[in-house]
């Protein structure tokens, strides 16, 4: 089944202490994108500037994406630069300039209305909602968000989570939703908001899964190459909602394998900057790597 | 077959945003050596001070663990008082009496130097060392230690290093041996510095395995009812080779189960003080536990 992500495109300069790269095709559309095009038929809806790159189109073409939803409109990308701590998870936002994507009011076409798999990529909630009233037949949408969302946009986002399917969200944001540090106590507060289930991202630790009879945590694939952890969390994203939407149903063991498959394809993305290692991988690069998960899960 | 542990024994106050409760039985000897019974003979070789409660030596041997090497000196026992920040994990000392535990020196009887398991748990390497010399015979001898050995008597760690079978240490400690945030690379780096196998604590977020041939990360059982983690590494590295000692084989299947039972044993004593938990459980719980556990890291 064919899978829309409304979200960011941007443009992005990354820091780390090892290097720095400029010009990267970056935002959460773009991440979740590209790692859902591995398992199904992707739409994706943004907004970039004249200044942006045919080459970002086309790479994203390559690989199966349908563009028809990314308009063009005047002024310049989103554009992100940030820096990351030793440690790669912490980072520092540097620089941030919105442009076009200030003024982004997704309109889906009448064939994207009738998407069956949505995801809510993170967002002001209030667009969230404009976008979900689009898809009124839609078998299951998934939202992520953000602190500055929590803070400042509270009551929208309760509204939101009282109307989809899914919420993923890393640690600390299910921390402050919930008032509490304790992750698994968390995961229960953040569904009883709304979601049927809540995946909790975690970066280097692996994901939490919580539904109403379900609670686990898988933890990341162990890899000692972390170039650029910018977009993990939307690749991870992708990766789930990429395979959900191939097998079109939401029995416990396919949202288990949903949730390896979207920790694999984010344990590639962060093994080189933006897209660059995401690009060198096909899916059977996926597989094999699944089948060394499953055999470092059992015993 | 019998596991041997040395290393402290422990009058423990301990304060949480919730609560606090003095006087409680800890030391990571005890914390260990508790975790083990639910598995195999344990041996305790610790020091006590005269001010140490009869009751505490009860508790143990109903366990059935042999405290006949549990020296009882003049002076005071080994006192430790800290309090936990909101997150549970991190934690600050607010008194520390080493009493007779800093004059500990011990000297094993000819029937515990033919012990085949041995555990050193944090101590000064010197004393590791000295220990070490008394068991010329044993199979397995695994080591913890602590940031402050790794920062003042870092050539004693590593001819301790060389000379050990596995080594279990948190992922500050890693991190700080190895000189990287990255915890893969860490735990290659620690293994190249001499021990067969080393184990990687992550706290909340499970354990990483390191030998020649696997690497491999397990994640912790997810529980909200974190009490009180004092102990919590200890216990790990007693379920595990409580494990192991009965199984007497190094096969990466029994490496990699020990893990998991560590793990398990581990989650049971955070959920009270002390061992309060550990108190009310058996090995049918353990085992109840697990069963949950592989549910949860299959798909």
């Amino acid at each position: 089944m064919p899978l829309l992500v409304v979200g960011s495109v941007a443009i992005d300069n990354v820091e780390t202490p090892q290097a720095r790269r400029d010009g990267l095709l970056g935002g959460s559309a773009t991440h979740f994108s590209y790692a859902a095009s591995f398992f199904t038929e992707v739409r994706l809806v943004g907004v970039v500037g004249q200044d942006w790159p045919a080459e970002h189109t086309a790479l994203l073409n390559g690989r199966g994406i349908d563009t028809s939803g990314l308009q063009v409109a005047d002024g310049k990308t989103f554009r992100w630069t940030g820096r990351y701590e030793p440690n790669m998870n912490d980072r520092e936002t540097l620089d941030l300039e919105l442009n076009v994507f200030g003024q982004f009011n997704p309109v889906l076409s009448e064939d994207y209305r009738r998407t069956e798999y949505v995801f809510l990529a993170n967002g002001v909630p209030a667009l969230q909602l404009k976008v979900l009233d689009q898809v009124p037949g839609c078998r299951l949408v998934v939202a992520d968000t953000m602190e500055l969302w929590i803070q400042t946009t509270h009551a929208d986002l309760m509204k939101l989570f009282r109307r989809i399917d899914g919420l993923v969200i890393n640690d600390s944001e299910a921390k402050l939703l919930a008032d509490t540090e304790n992750l698994v106590l968390a995961g229960h507060r953040v569904r009883a908001m709304g979601p049927r289930f809540v995946v909790i991202k975690k970066g280097e630790h692996g994901a939490m899964f919580f539904s109403e009879h379900e609670t686990y945590v898988m933890p990341a694939f162990p890899t000692e190459k972390v170039i650029d952890p910018t977009g993990a969390g939307d690749s991870f994203a992708g990766g789930m909602m990429g395979y959900l939407s191939q097998h079109a149903n939401f029995e416990p063991h396919t949202l288990k394998t949903a949730m390896a498959y979207g920790i694999l394809v984010a344990s590639f993305n962060v093994e080189g900057f933006g897209l660059e290692r995401m690009q060198q991988i096909t899916r059977d690069d996926i597989e094999e790597r699944m089948k060394a998960y499953k055999k470092m899960l059992s015993f």
